[in-house]
């Protein structure tokens, strides 16, 4: 069994958009990766949690065979929590207040048995602790790592020292801009991509995400969709069905990352069109294959 | 020979993008999209300008095979001028300054033998003039159209006239939300579509476009470019390439439709590798050919 390690927040997570409200939700960036994973193989889960987290969430993530060894529960803390709010423009969250809680912390520290996991997940965390998860791992086959703004303006040289050291970096198009210096995206791809990453995706929202190596782009389109209800989570979820086909199929090369960047947009389709983590949990492997096939619907053209 | 009946503008163009600058250079959306077409198909072009408009444009288009019986030319008058401005975000333009000139009076008048065209492109003037090209045609095989925010506002009730006329519309993202007052795209393209029209195409810029039927959705990339330098014409290059195409094959169906979205694509990516209409200049079919097989290398991945 090719299963997947990742190490991220687990939140609780208070989302208004226009079309609604939650409170206190399941949320946080290792639960959004390990739900969209849990389709298409066993996930690892390192997360801190405080003593508040409901028992229901841990029975939940349970019973989608994602393994909690990695969660640790520190007596009398407080959970991660997160409140944001969407306006029409459904792309981008504004953050109304972060409480880091036991997230403040967080030390990630791998259980004996995950460390020879050969997927690694890196969610947007301090980078500095994204290399120290790195040193604890044996030879991982695929290492795969988030990050955002804050980091890329505050530990630049952290950043810079985890890129030799993993395969894949999976960022939005403001922070890939931001981070190279380059207004143009396929400039500033490349100049990321030569800090020795094998491939990096930038992820547009609504407008898909792009796949960058060095000798090839590939281009996958958002899934045109009526109804979007909470965007949070679609990054992870896109990332847990990347990562997560990849895993269960076995071999890295560019026509499975190919649909595994398929598979993400997928997953991170059905996540927006609900509140929390809700379109996951009711989520099947029949419909993930259907809106598969969607996707290729909605990008065919024949040769000339 | 299936030719192609375009009515718009002819203009003289002063852009300045970060990039540089040209003054007084050929433009116009009628330049654009019959240069564009020019590579598959005969052009008839309906325009105006004024004594100033420089000889060598005239012959430039000549020599590209374009029939220009329907370019009328004032005596004593002004051709239209339009100033613009792009800054490094290069999906915008900012208007300096527009002077109409003779195009302010423009009525246009089909010369006999343009009255029979099958194919017909109403590039983006007043709605009004639009519906009096169309009384002119008889029996068009594929009526497209474009328009813009200033018509949507002003014009609303002739637009939604000639939406009842014609066959596909070409406008971008911003306007799909302004015409239809629905800020979800399908939602939107649903609206519009419902005036009557068969498809209705959708320009996001760098994005790419979105094509809209009743039953079904293409989504077309934006071919990621390493140099962009001046975005005018893009959108009526991209008009010319789809339409060019469409005429040249003679069939209209679904298949060459999303072929044609992509040689409209594709015509539109060069279109902004150089100043005014350079880049369409020195342009090939070879080349045309060659970026048509990039976009299939771009957004191919095989089915599961």
């Amino acid at each position: 069994m090719r299963d997947i390690l990742v190490v991220g927040s687990v939140a609780l997570d208070t989302v208004r958009t226009p079309f609604g409200e939650v409170q206190e939700a399941l949320g946080g960036s290792a639960v959004y990766f390990s739900l969209a994973a849990s389709f298409f193989t066993q996930v690892k889960l390192v997360a801190v949690v405080g003593e508040d987290f409901p028992q229901e969430y841990i029975e939940f993530l349970k019973s989608r065979g994602i393994d909690l060894k990695g969660l640790k529960k520190i007596p009398g803390g407080k959970t991660f929590r997160w409140k944001g709010e969407y306006s029409y423009n459904l792309n981008e969250a504004k953050t109304i207040e972060t409480q880091l809680n036991v997230f403040e912390n967080f030390q990630p520290e791998l259980p004996e048995d995950y460390k020879k996991s050969k997927y690694i997940f890196l969610a947007n965390i301090d980078p500095g602790l994204q290399n120290k998860v790195l040193e604890q791992v044996k030879k991982p086959q695929l290492v795969v790592c988030d990050t955002m703004n804050y980091w890329i303006e505050n530990k630049p040289e952290e950043l810079e020292e985890l890129l030799e050291k993993i395969d894949i970096l999976v960022i939005n198009e403001a922070e890939t801009r931001q981070f190279s210096g380059e207004a143009n995206l396929v400039k500033a791809a490349q100049k990321i991509l030569s800090y020795g990453l094998s491939a990096l995706i930038v992820k547009r929202g609504e407008y898909g995400a792009l796949y960058f190596t060095d000798n090839s782009i590939f281009s996958a389109p958002g899934y045109p969709l009526e109804f979007v209800y909470d965007p949070t989570g679609a990054g992870d979820s896109f990332a847990g069905g990347f990562l997560g086909y990849l895993a269960k199929n076995g071999k890295v090369n560019e026509r499975n990352i190919r649909q595994a960047i398929i598979f993400g947009s997928v997953l991170a389709s059905f996540d927006v069109e609900d509140f929390s983590i809700s379109r996951l949990k009711n989520l099947t492997y029949r419909e993930i294959k259907k809106r598969f096939h969607a996707f290729k619907k909605l990008t065919h053209f024949e040769p000339v």
